[in-house]
């Protein structure tokens, strides 16, 4: 298995330039200064850089070689793989640029054939190429960070740099770092895959500027986070190129949304900053798991627990009061100037006891604890930071600490952080770490539609009748209808249906049923249905007239919107949300890639503001939720069994104490 | 004026133990460090520390003393300040907890009439003291600063000595920082006040917990931001007793949102954290200002210049592409695999010259650069830094740099830093501050209400033909109405009104109109208005019937809200919003503290999301915003006018094309 290859190479070549200030030169430098024995180079000049032999080509190394390191010229590059292929190597990592990034497609498609020929696996090009730690191996551009638990895999070079940059200021230890650049051949797909099965990579993050294959990567992110965290940061994602080729339903739904859908499904954390992504990252590979959302915060000092307080109860935590026993506990040690409620201020006095004690106390009741210490020059924060290590080390529940100002905190920090306690530059962003620990959520089983496929029926576009009955036939309930192209026949119908009735036009030039007069609400007797169709028919002269549609006349039931839509990269969408025209003020929907279940599609239901109101706000009684959710479920499977449906929109639709019933559908087929 | 005392004393005593280890030893010490000369120490056993000389009685010293660092035991402070007294000493800090803060406000109040007796103001008791950079006198326990241009007031030591760390780490020199502890002389409004006059303070960064007198606070800070940037960060905003006493309208309303409120209409900017704070004072103190919302970002890397654009967008600013001129001319010298749109990507071939180039050259049509540097351990930052430095030397517009990784870039930096062009630690970050500079509005003048005092007419509670009478005498819309006590009247009512009319219960008992069965809607003729009557007066049996209040029925009007609450701190303000079940879940609602102008008003309106149907959504016909914006103002000034008005709503205000009507009042007098 070649990326296999990749990461544990029997051999490396570095083949470019070694001339001081070329890149090749420099990686082979970087090589060899991380620690790794078996490199040679290659070049015209057969020159070597320090203990790194030089030769003329790669057949003439004479020792088993896995992997080249290509920084050539762009020109030579599929050249130079030839030559690789043919001496039997199976990875490479093209740092050259000059390829698809800046239009030369058919570069970048030379070296793919070249590969595809002799079966090498490679990353790049345009990379910074990767690092891994296990065997010490970094070719690359990029700083060496200290080994560790963390798996990064990044689209851009830079991200990956500065990542790399903060781990080594801060000590974090990385497992594998790998920069896949132009993605020609291994992309995140391939190496999320192999990070999955990675012993060393206890948690992975990936950053990406695009999707190659939304739902292989679904498939592999629901992998992952069986196994192990998955933290995501995805950019691009404001661009208005980004949300192009949508329409109605889907303008409610740039694909970003569909992409943090997507991320919600497979249990993964969406982050949105290279600050971010790393202390998370940092949290999960240091700390033990967390059950629950009750946090404990310690200080010696009012005002930054404050703050981490104002945070914890933004973000959803459960900053509550200790329980009686525990404040008796605390106040049998502590001096009465420390509050005991929550945040615990030790005040300034705060020594290496009082941390001890009160953390060893509040682990009993509390899920998480966060430790301040704002330190002055004056005092020394080792003690503190020894109490609060001892605790720690006592309980299988994560403490965290913000040491601060961070020029006179550096060696207790650096003493926390070897006791596995991991420290924040300020209490808002451990709060923060706490929270997405507190957040993540089981990857839903993805479902797999396998049902029998079919066509939409009906004409195009599909008239409301069709429609109508296309619903029933897929167990969706619509209220009683008939459908009636004379006054007779309509004076009939609504006699059945019971006034008061509602009248639609059935037309198929007629889209804006409402604004042309086609709609007419509220009939309540034969007289007002008479003068209904007329106008209706009236109004329609000069349109493909084919007769009305009546409904019975409904109030009173909430009105909710469940539609689908079709994202570029990932295909099928469903949506839930606030109806009319409050749904695009306050885009107060959910989404979800295609199809779910019936409790995926109550936690929709649930993550909406709307939830409030259905569930019964201000003592009214709540809707049937579940019936929802079924009707959300149903409507999700819809696009597999009728591969010809773009989109569809069901708005409104009624909810009731019991049941629910389609106010209006609209189909819109795919373009053949 | 004795703050200026404080502040600039002829001489300095530290009264407190000089023994080592003790704070009055170490306060003496860093003063001492800091540079300030005429220092005395003051303790029983007359020791001084290193040279400063020590006496037993302040009366000793025989040097003109104006300022006291009172450092001794609690018990002892009032003692001290009337020996300071004595001694014609006019200003202290008093270092030394115990006071308030631990419940002892017998001892506090004791210290406050020491001083008020003898003239001497105070910060303090339970505070971190203060920095006067430009006498380099810093009594206080925390981090020396850099001297500069930023003037840090704060209510929490422990936030103002991470500010001080911060300020140290990154070398952003402070004017003047003060802590006022327990506040009981000298408090934020004081201290703001001094600093809007003092010439060395170029920005003004308070943290508060607590507001003293909120319109005070609000004249202060009014009069700040007309001279200068005043951020303010306020925490303890979640905590649930901030919320408690108010209700419905103000329910709404938990004041730290009328805190919120009371910034924007002083034109502050208000933070979240820290570090927001910090690199904003940084930004306000070295940019010159900035004239609008054009903003490139310039960048020698694809990743970290998405992820600015991304944050800009979503911040608001406009990340635009460069027209065509300025194009044509970066195409003239930037290499062809450059990207010309915004962000302008140099690629890591980006250089001092493709740098000084790139900026000279969007600096003509933006109002903005943010340049972005990612670099490598094999690349040199100084030559871009000197790039950038050049090309903003040449321009009067804001410049802002990231530079990355740090431990790469520290002395492309402080070089940069050195020439005026502040760098973040992250783009996303410098983007943030650009942000705020662009959005920093004016101040408004604070309207005085300066008019005739009158009383609430009608009963208490107020019935409702009674405030219907009192809205129309206060010039504010609402529909005709009849007020009728029988049938006859109620019929010949509904008559002169023309139906379609709605017909409402009038009595003190009933709150709850509709829930009582005392509203009946859209009632079309004689006969409905009969049973609506009898309806009614039956449901009203038991309760204090006075008889019914007959208005048209209104249809199709926008349903909005205004109404007017009282905040403990800031006394009435003025809401609007979405009337409604609506309002509470998605709490579209924006306030000020009142009263406000028209023009203000106008502001409140625009900033709801409510607003954009009220302009006309999906091709709607816009509402009378106008109209609308006067209503808000003369709400906003019925409680100055009737001062025992304490919360009315105005819901649902029916909004049309041309002008509105009130269609339902509740008001609720002050409990005397």
């Amino acid at each position: 298995m070649s990326i296999h290859k990749l990461f544990y190479p029997e051999g490396v070549v570095v083949i470019g330039s070694m001339a001081e200030g070329k890149i090749g030169h420099e990686i082979a430098l970087q090589i060899r200064r991380g620690g790794y024995e078996k490199l040679f180079a290659v070049n015209p000049k057969a020159q070597g850089v320090h203990s790194v032999p030089g030769y003329d080509a790669v057949s003439k190394i004479g020792h088993p070689v896995d992997l080249a390191v290509i920084a050539t010229p762009p020109s030579t590059v599929a050249r130079v793989m030839e030559e690789c292929g043919r001496a039997g190597i199976k990875a490479a990592a093209i740092i050259t640029a000059g390829f698809a990034e800046v239009g030369n497609h058919e570069g970048q498609t030379e070296i793919k054939n070249v590969a595809g020929q002799y079966g090498i696996r490679f990353i790049g090009p345009n990379c910074a190429g990767f690092v891994n730690s296990s065997i010490r191996l970094c070719p690359t551009l990029e700083t060496r960070p200290p080994a560790g638990k963390v798996g990064f895999i990044t689209q851009s070079g830079a991200v990956g740099g500065v990542f790399l940059g903060m781990a080594k200021e801060e000590g974090l230890g990385i497992s594998k770092f790998i920069n896949y650049g132009n993605g020609a051949d291994l992309n995140e797909l391939d190496l999320l895959q192999y990070y999955i099965d990675n012993p060393e990579t206890e948690v992975v993050c990936l950053y990406m500027e695009s999707v190659s294959d939304g739902r292989a990567f679904m498939k592999i992110a629901c992998e992952c986070t069986r196994k192990k965290p998955l933290i995501v940061m995805k950019s691009g994602r404001t661009s208005s190129g980004m949300r192009a080729a949508l329409s109605h339903t889907s303008s409610l739904a740039g694909s970003d949304d569909v992409f943090d859908s997507c991320l919600k499904q497979c249990g993964a954390i969406r982050v949105f900053s290279i600050e971010e992504m790393f202390d998370l990252g940092k949290g999960f590979a240091i700390l033990p798991p967390l059950s629950g959302k009750k946090v404990a915060i310690v200080t010696n000092s009012g005002g930054p627990a404050i703050l981490a307080a104002d945070k914890a109860e933004e973000m959803d935590l459960d900053v509550m009061e200790p329980g009686k026993s525990i404040k008796e506990e605390l106040s049998g040690f502590l001096p009465g100037h420390c509050a005991t409620s929550n945040p615990i201020d030790l005040t300034v006095e705060g020594n290496e006891n009082g941390y001890r004690n009160t953390l060893q106390t509040v682990l009993k009741e509390y899920d998480a604890v966060l430790a301040l210490n704002i330190t002055t020059p004056y005092l020394d924060s080792i003690p503190l930071a020894k109490g609060i290590a001892e605790a720690s080390k006592q309980s299988d529940k994560p403490v965290l600490t913000s040491f601060l100002p961070r020029y006179l905190v550096s060696e207790a920090v650096n003493f926390l952080e070897r006791q596995g306690i991991p420290n924040y530059y300020t209490a808002e962003r451990a709060v923060t770490v706490i929270s997405h620990m507190a957040n993540q959520r089981e990857a839903m089983q993805l479902c797999d539609p396998d049902m029998e496929e079919s066509t939409l029926p009906g004409t195009s576009p599909m008239l409301e009748p069709e429609a109508v009955a296309w619903l029933v036939e897929n167990n969706i309930p619509v209220p009683e209808n008939r459908f009636a192209d004379d006054m007779d026949e309509t004076l009939k119908a609504c006699q059945e249906i019971g006034y008061p009735v509602v009248m639609k036009v059935v037309s198929k030039d007629i889209v804006h049923k409402t604004d042309s007069g086609g709609v007419v609400l509220d009939i309540k007797n034969e007289d007002a249905a008479s003068s209904a169709f007329n106008n209706i028919k009236q109004a329609a002269a000069d349109k493909d007239f084919r007769g009305v549609i009546i409904y019975p006349y409904i109030k009173g039931g909430r009105e909710v919107l469940v539609g689908i839509s079709s994202d570029p990269q990932f295909g099928p969408v469903v949506v839930f949300g606030m109806g009319g025209i409050y749904t695009e003020i306050f885009r107060d929907i959910s989404m979800r890639v295609a199809p779910v279940n019936v409790a995926e599609a109550k936690i929709m239901v649930r993550e909406t503001k709307l939830f409030k109101l259905l569930k019964g706000a201000r003592g009214e009684k709540p809707v049937d939720i579940k019936a929802l959710a079924e009707l959300i479920s149903t409507v999700s499977q819809l696009p597999f069994q009728y591969p010809d449906l773009d989109e569809m929109d069901l708005n409104p639709v009624f909810m009731f104490q019991e049941g629910l019933l389609v106010g209006d559908v609209r189909v819109i087929r795919k373009n053949k």
